[in-house]
């Protein structure tokens, strides 16, 4: 593609390069003009004859033209400028809708509004037609998927790299209350916010075996695999607010690998051989719809490698085409782990840096430690990552080699350090022995790596003290925290526009889109009753739009006037949707033993449950189906009416959240403390004026000191109580409508008494880990309390402002200034206009 | 997407609509604009930076907005006047590439040439990165692809329907001079060809029962399926030449199935559930590369089912948006069956029409024979389609019921009209039995047929004599004979461009283009002394651009002035390489006897095989490797020098043809004769300039008839002989010559003597079933014939400007329009510009 040599022809292709060089143009009507273009040649539909949906694929490729044009500007930019880069690798990201959100970044959304209105069509109704990508599980994956919001708003040069799962996370479909998984084909209708790079792959090795070779005398290591797999880029552009800056998310998937086909088939069953060579897709056809383990699976091991290797072979090649001292490595690079499922990259880097790029093992490993910041999700040492010795060898036989020598000179040092403690040495080796000898992969990370950040301030303080106890000892300099934050343009700009400008027209500003600390203006006007009648508003519009919702998912009418009392999350024991069911399934005994001028002073509650239970989660599943059978007995009992609605809302995802979170009134994040290592889901609600029913666990402890005690309702134990409240056991007493709620349950008063017994079970005494009958009594008071709130109209409202004005703290943009900073070393590198 | 109601709102959407609706124009300015934009947005690469496959993809994305426009034209032409419509169903097209013929039949081939140049870019080199579109094995799947061209050209209102294989044709590769097989990964790097529709599907059903349900008080069938799998539609549009009609090629892939999933999973392993759904797609994975038989493999059933459900699924819902009576159907549509491979339709237009649309059975019967015409390609009665009983039961248990019912009622009826003769009972019988019980799908596809085609006149005569003998005794009026054609569009326009030109220039016109018959107004000119030379000039160049092809793939340098003596196609016994082979070997052994002044006189030749062997034929694997040896030895004989050569063009395919046969003097279609159906090869060789040295085979006879036995040369047993000649057996003599090669080969003069040793074996006496021996004489005297003949320049270049006089015959437009007059019933359809 070069221009010509000669002077007059090159001449006349540079006019027409420089005739062609404006960018695509952003009223209504060229975008009307793009659109209609994308309707007859991308989709292929007439022009005169398209529907809602057609109407969003082709608006879409037009956001897609635009975002384009900024991507290549911005990574030309970074090329050119070479700064510092953090690459973010991650298994997981949640994505969600991508219209509304580029179109809002983008700053194009009323324009792009009036262009479909001229055509015809809504935007609403046609933003709808979007599926979620959602190529992850819950809070890690979210998380992710706001950070990338914040690198690319705050400029940062940034990439991320991750899986392109065929399927993401499974459909939940709810059959007689029972949870279903039906499988994401969300590809399956195209997804226009993707760039297809064919020609961006790398091989990526499997099995085989190491042999040595001789390099100019030297001994060396070469892995000889025995399966190859190509991994081909996808390309997800990602666009600041109120900026060019536009990153990149590049997804890897799996194709059957041809350059490396020279053994090639000769064989009698050539159909079944290229058949089997085809299942190589699988390495990315499906996301592990767990999100606390995956112990010991090998097609998880290799979605684990295949994303490192990708990722990595992409990042050296990038690097060594303008470097070529491996030195500089940690200069330009900064590797972010999210969570241990990328920390293959640790052993990657030293196989390629000590077998491929030929440098001493010593020189290797100071690069290699000085690259790595690994960022921890877990709180129980049960929930560390553990891979079997036998799988990684035979997967991965280089690394295994690898990994034992990092461990040989690790434990090396530490007797140097502690001397001969074998039970320290043995709790702190990369090596677990036992039954099942396994790789510890946080160890391996904490090994390596310059910083380990916790979620929040009490999860730091639970990995110092219990779960690496032995490495902060060792190490105290590599521990951090950066409190997660959620970024406020998709949480607040795009899922609640009406708050949005109300905020703006209060604060005088739409600055606090980047700037979210300004939010804090709003507490001057809490009390101010037109804002407060406005806020109000805004509030009833959001309610009845779920309300809605509500009645065309399940046909249950709720009542806007009631409170619409949410606990949305994926469902887990430590997370206690059961202690929610028990308090209403106690709200409803008591309203059912009133009398009528009793029910009168009742508040009305709408009780709203969300979320998937892992398919393999036996007791998540039967809290579900607990929800729905609870619900069963209230919705229809005409002795309740209004007073009381229970309902689930199925396939909780992040679309479903933007439509609920703007909706509630009052949301519950009661995690037993020091189980939920920060939560990110509060931090929505908290954005969007929902009241907070809480524990002090997580990043609650942080929001109680931000908007104070008195703003929301806390309950139960504290983190520093647990310990000894489960030493007491049998001894801990619950109170007495505990035992009465449960023991509805237990005999069958809401059905399925076989099936529920189990549930039952685990709330008894010992058996009570999670301490639901030691919380229950104050939990009622705090829900008691919130009653009380509700009814006082102004407090309520003012409570409500003064959430959304405290949480500019809570946004991904201060998280990731954090990081930055203090763990990345990066620097903004903003694209000129 | 309707205009608003409202009336201002309304004329500014129609004024909007109207300013936009210009077609794209062709000049090289607005041409360069569209390229450019597809490199930025399509491809997603920088306009000031790509490269030559980058420009192609851009360029064919710029030519496919272009069919887009045409396509949609021509269907809303379609379905306005609502013509009786073709459906040719065939489970192969070999395409070959799309983007010259594209260009050329949109007739802005210089336009897009200059367009590129003046971006710098070579036209040539930017059509050469386009991969083949090889979904189909030879003869067959060619025809299917020239005959789709001939109906888009010649304005029928007709639509292919076929698979979407993600693997076409493999891919051969020569190590050590044997063949391997590789997977053809065509669509790894994006098809701008195809469109895909994510909202064209059907589900196909499979396996399962068959149940009776009461439907108002008729027993009906029910057939409760087992598995279902999604049928997607692509849709690869097929332009005419001067015309704007665009036809459709709509081809199949399978997607597991989304809508029918309310039994889906709650198992255990969710992961494994959902891989194995993704299996689904297996059934268009992979084309089988076998061009003669499929016997019994339950794939390849599931792929015609697949095909033959999604295809009638698609049919039958466009009949029935402007039509209610199924009465009429056979006066709106035409099913064509290209061979028996489709022929599964025939069950189920019956099944649709009985269990789903409630038709009686001899209603739906009626219509069921006036819908389908069959074109057999099959000689021998092996080569027919058998299916297990037990197989088809399994898969299509309805189907096996409804086959069953229409050979009772053929069997009722042939018992009337013949008697109780059980012997013709039994041949006739749609079901074999025998140790494996059988479906025959020729008889089915005779007895439903109303017409049943041969590919040539011999071939006709052999399907009434032999294989359908007992058919054409019964139904005398079905039987007809199209002799197949090849489309002069790719044959010269694309693939000969200055011959193209040439011919144009004499005739005093392009019209040829369309109405080949024309081409015989080059006789006049055939001895004229300056077409003589220019058209030597033409050849010359082309045969040049063949050797400089050798020479990269080969590294073997052969010189333009030798003959070029070409035979490329499929390996077959039948088809005989091997005889080419033996001959090859005689006149190098005659080369190596010769003195000095005897080599002076020998013709120069390159002899050039080419083709692929199916993956588990042995004995035509050997033959290639036996070609390999061959050439190893003559090649490196120094002695022999420029005086023969031997080259294997390894993984012959359309576009390789594109190249090799404008560059060949002489070509070999030298089948056993009675073997080949018809042969194409040959056309497209004589089409341009090349002469034939053939067996009276086939359409050979009739390429004989038309431009005279003096214009080529013919040799061997003739069809009438053949069965006498097999009779003898090994009282059958053959020239001591051939018995002198053979041992050579046996002796291992060539090496590789146990390998080649059953080859040797099939050549004695009884065992030389393709009488190579007998042949052998009559082939060295045609031989040396062409010898003698390509010294007399100007008697080989009449003989070479007559054969492509006289080629229009062997046009597919002629085909074409004989199938659509006596077999089809249709009109032309003709979209105005
Ligand atoms: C779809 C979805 N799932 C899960 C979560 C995590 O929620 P939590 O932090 O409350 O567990 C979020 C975060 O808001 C989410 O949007
Ligand atoms: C690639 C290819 N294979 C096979 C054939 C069939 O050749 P023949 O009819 O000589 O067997 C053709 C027709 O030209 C072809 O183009």
């Amino acid at each position: 593609g070069l221009l010509p040599e000669s002077g007059e022809r090159r001449g006349k292709a540079e006019r027409l390069f420089r005739l062609m060089d404006g960018f695509r143009r952003n009223d209504p009507v060229s975008l009307q003009k793009d659109i209609l273009d994308h309707v007859e040649f991308t989709v292929a539909r007439s022009r005169f004859n398209f529907d809602d949906f057609e109407a969003y694929q082709a608006l879409s490729h037009s956001i897609r033209d635009r975002l384009i044009e900024r991507w290549h500007d911005t990574q030309q930019y970074f090329k050119r400028k070479d700064p510092k880069r953090l690459y973010f690798l991650s298994l997981e990201f949640l994505m969600g809708r991508s219209l509304s959100n580029s179109v809002i970044n983008l700053g194009i959304r009323d324009n792009c509004a009036d262009a479909l209105n001229q055509l015809g069509f809504e935007f609403e109704v046609v933003a709808e037609q979007e599926g979620d990508g959602a190529l992850g599980n819950g809070g890690l994956a979210r998380l992710s998927a706001c950070q990338m919001d914040s690198l690319a708003t705050m400029d940062f040069p940034a990439w991320g790299y991750g899986l392109r799962y065929q399927y993401g996370l499974f459909r939940q479909v709810i059959f007689d209350g029972f949870q279903y998984e039906q499988p994401d084909y969300w590809l399956n209708f195209g997804n226009p916010w993707e760039i297809e790079r064919v020609h961006v792959s790398y091989a990526v090795k499997f099995y085989g075996n190491v042999e040595e070779e001789l390099l100019n005398g030297e001994k060396c290591k070469v892995w000889v695999p025995g399966e190859m797999v190509e991994a081909v880029a996808y390309d997800n552009p990602i666009p600041g607010y109120g900026t060019r800056n536009t990153i990149n998310l590049r997804l890897w998937a799996a194709k059957p690998s041809d350059q490396h086909d020279m053994e090639s088939f000769n064989t009698g069953d050539y159909i079944n051989a290229v058949i089997n060579r085809q299942g190589a897709e699988t390495i990315s056809s499906v996301l592990y719809p767990d999100d606390r383990s995956y112990q010991g699976k090998e097609l998880r091991l290799k979605q684990q490698y295949f994303f490192v290797s990708a990722s990595l072979q992409d990042i050296i090649r990038r690097f060594k085409d303008s470097h070529s001292n491996f030195d500089e490595f940690p200069d330009k690079v900064a590797l972010q782990l999210n969570d241990t499922h990328p920390s293959l990259a640790i052993p990657e880097v030293m196989r390629i840096l000590v077998d491929e790029e030929h440098l001493e093992w010593s020189r290797a490993w100071g690069i290699v430690c000085k690259l790595f910041s690994l960022t921890s999700h877990t709180v129980l040492p049960e929930g560390l990552e553990k891979v079997p010795v036998d799988l990684l060898g035979s997967l991965l036989p280089r690394h295994l080699q690898i990994i034992y020598d990092i461990n040989f000179f690790f434990m090396e040092d530490l007797k140097k350090h502690f001397g001969l403690d074998y039970d320290r040495l043995s709790r702190m080796s990369i090596v677990e022995e036992g039954a099942v000898k396994s790789i510890r992969m946080a160890n391996l990370s904490i090994v390596c790596c310059h910083t380990v950040n916790g979620v929040s301030r009490v999860h730091l303080e639970l990995l110092k003290t219990r779960v690496f106890k032995d490495f902060y000892e060792l190490w105290p300099q590599k521990f951090q925290f950066k409190t997660n934050g959620v970024t406020q343009r998709r949480w607040i700009v795009v899922s609640n526009p009406s708050l949005c400008s109300l905020i703006s027209k209060w604060l005088g500003t739409e600055a606090w889109i980047r700037d979210v600390d300004l939010l804090l203006g709003l507490r001057e006007h809490a009390a101010n009753a037109d804002l407060q009648q406005e806020w109000n508003m805004v509030r009833r519009v959001n309610k009845m739009r779920l309300a809605e919702y509500i009645e065309t998912m399940s046909g249950i009418k709720v009542s806007p006037d009631a409170m619409f009392d949410v606990q949305t999350k994926r469902i887990h024991e430590y997370k206690r949707q059961l202690l929610n069911l028990l308090g209403i399934i106690h709200r409803y005994d008591c309203i059912k033993n009133m009398n009528m001028n009793e029910r009168r002073k009742v508040v009305p509650r709408v009780c709203i449950i969300g979320g998937k239970a892992a398919p393999g989660y036996e007791i998540a599943k039967k809290i579900i189906k607990l929800c729905h059978a609870v619900g069963e007995k209230i919705n229809n009992d005409s002795d309740v009416g209004d007073l009381l609605k229970l309902v689930f809302i199925p396939d909780y995802n992040v679309s479903v959240a933007e439509l609920v979170i703007p909706g509630s009134d009052l949301s519950q994040h009661i995690s037993t403390a020091g189980h939920e290592p920060s939560g990110t889901g509060s931090m929505k609600f908290l954005m969007n004026g929902c009241l907070l029913l809480a524990t002090a666990d997580g990043s609650t402890i942080e929001i109680i000191e931000e908007i104070g005690e008195d703003n929301m309702f806390t309950f139960g134990a504290k983190v520093h109580e647990v310990p000894a409240l489960r030493e007491k056991g049998s001894a801990l007493t619950a109170p007495l409508q505990f035992a009465r709620v449960v023991r509805m349950v237990r005999d069958g008063y809401f059905g399925f008494k076989d099936y529920f017994k189990s549930l039952c079970d685990a709330l008894d005494g010992n058996g009570d880990f999670y301490l639901l009958g030691h919380d229950f009594g104050s939990y009622l008071e705090a829900q008691a309390e919130a009653d009380k709130a509700f009814v006082d109209r102004e407090k309520w409202t003012r409570m409500s402002i003064l959430s959304t004005a405290g949480s500019g703290r809570f946004s991904s943009d201060r998280t990731i200034g954090e990081y930055a900073e203090k763990t990345w070393g990066i620097e903004p590198c903003r694209c000129p206009f």
